[in-house]
């Protein structure tokens, strides 16, 4: 599980940041890849990468904002003339269905794959194979929407170790053992799977909170997070101004990753009023709150174990 | 004026050209920057270069197609972001009204600058002050059209020595003689305009010719232009490949320049089948039919004198 931030900017592109896109790696997981909104020239910084527009099979969009949507058309295009044939399923708030498909349709773009596109509302959950999406309102202005990508837990390993010195060597009994409550072992007995299993293993909880003002109700979506991404397209003195155009700061995204119990923090979303050399402090002002931050800049990675 | 290329590929963006978009730049003769086309990341693109978004007062589409017009609402939310005020004119086919329109409403933007459109037609005459745009359809599939710029002529000048040889000191009286057709001087006589005026200067004729087939019927855009633009998709033999997906050779775009007279011809809407190594080749099989030929790469840069 691996994030790339593509895309790290508030509002405009600079030279330093493009606008929003967050792409979400499962290759491991499910050999596919999600991206958290697209703005212009997402497809762009992909090519700077080793991103497989084909393998990007969902996209989440949290917002109807130009700099998180109006990369979508020509990603969905240069998808399909690269040869994507597998669906792309588009999540997101009302309007974006008539977004996308008016774009397509009036450069009369002929997608190779299926697209299909679910409507975003407030406590929605999305149920994958492997992972669950719970959708929740911030605060923007306009309907925006965070994600809170939970995956399921996975079941323990068998304990090797145990089944042999029970007497039972590797062999297809083992697969019997893991997918059954109990199998019957000639000569040796009944074996419970719990009583040869080791722990299950907790799914690892990813949290995109997009653009939006700080607060306490964003608790529920970041709780316990393994990664928190939250926006702070502000430095702690600009409270203000943050609220006035339903935007956080950094040391609210702090707050809310202390307040979650969350393991780690990203900040993205930075205004191009910063410069560069401004990074360091807008980090620090973070850190002051909750020392595990990281500040986003575009390909930044980062690896979720 | 000034000819930049903000974007040089076809289809879709490669790390060596973006989508098609071309910056004509009239800022000292009057103070404004024109695009034609703007494929996505063309505000990107710009962001590279000394053009201020503010100045672009008019953009002329050629088509529909998502890589000549993906960059719209992108560039156009941007540049009023950024505190443009002075209005702006898009031209182009049916549909653009309302491709642009649904991506602003939807995402919520509000413009600082008034924006109108003007929906183009075959034979249609677009008039500036110091310009006159000619509009033909061309052969690309879906409604496509060549734009044929032609600067008016300037009067000549006022021949200061002759003047002076009648013994007119500069003064007053020479705005008099340059701005009416005859003018009594006092203890000299009848001054006629004409006998103390240079030539004409005559306008400058730069022809855009966008995704298109080859056809001799272009010659009435290219006819005698200082500049064509033209597309060269393909290379000389993939003639029957350019046919098929309505688009132009190297050999054909040197073919309309040579028999329309034009004094330079630049071809651009590479192919990403074409790599940087490949560029001479496609070069040089359009200087064997027009010697006067460069390729466009992006921020390529000519000036038309
Ligand atoms: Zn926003
Ligand atoms: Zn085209």
């Amino acid at each position: 599980m691996e994030v790339v931030f593509l895309g790290t900017g508030a509002g405009v592109p600079s030279k330093e940041r493009n606008v929003s896109a967050i792409a979400l790696s499962l290759l491991q997981e499910q050999n596919s890849v999600w991206l958290f909104d697209c703005g212009e020239a997402t497809q762009h910084q992909i090519l700077q990468t080793n991103i497989k527009p084909r393998k990007v099979n969902k996209i989440f969009i949290t917002h109807m904002h130009g700099d998180h949507i109006y990369g979508l058309p020509g990603f969905l295009s240069s998808r399909s003339f690269q040869g994507g044939n597998n669906p792309v399923t588009v999540y997101g708030p009302k309007g974006l269905k008539q977004y996308i498909e008016t774009s397509l349709t009036l450069s009369e773009t002929h997608l190779s794959y299926p697209l299909s596109f679910v409507e975003v509302t407030d406590q929605m959950i999305i149920e994958t194979e492997h992972f669950q999406i719970y959708v929740q309102s911030l605060d923007h202005g306009i309907p925006c929407f965070g994600y809170r990508v939970v995956e399921r837990d996975k079941p323990g390993e068998l304990l090797v170790h145990k089944l042999k010195k029970m007497g039972i060597e590797p062999g297809p009994i083992y697969k019997e053992i893991k997918e059954n409550e109990y199998v019957i072992v000639p000569d040796i007995g009944t074996i419970y799977r719990k009583d040869v299993v080791g722990e299950p293993k907790r799914g690892r909880i990813i949290s995109v909170i997009g653009d939006t003002r700080f607060s306490k109700l964003h608790r529920k979506l970041a709780n316990h997070a393994d990664l928190l991404i939250h926006e702070a397209t502000f430095g702690k003195d600009k409270q203000n101004l943050a609220h006035r155009y339903y935007h956080s700061t950094t040391l609210q995204a702090a707050q809310l990753a202390k307040e979650s119990n969350c393991k780690r923090l990203i900040i993205t979303h930075i205004s191009s009023r910063y410069q560069q050399k401004e990074n360091e402090q807008l980090l620090q002002e973070a850190r002051e709150i909750f020392p595990n931050t990281e500040l986003a800049n575009d390909f930044s990675k980062f690896t979720i174990t």
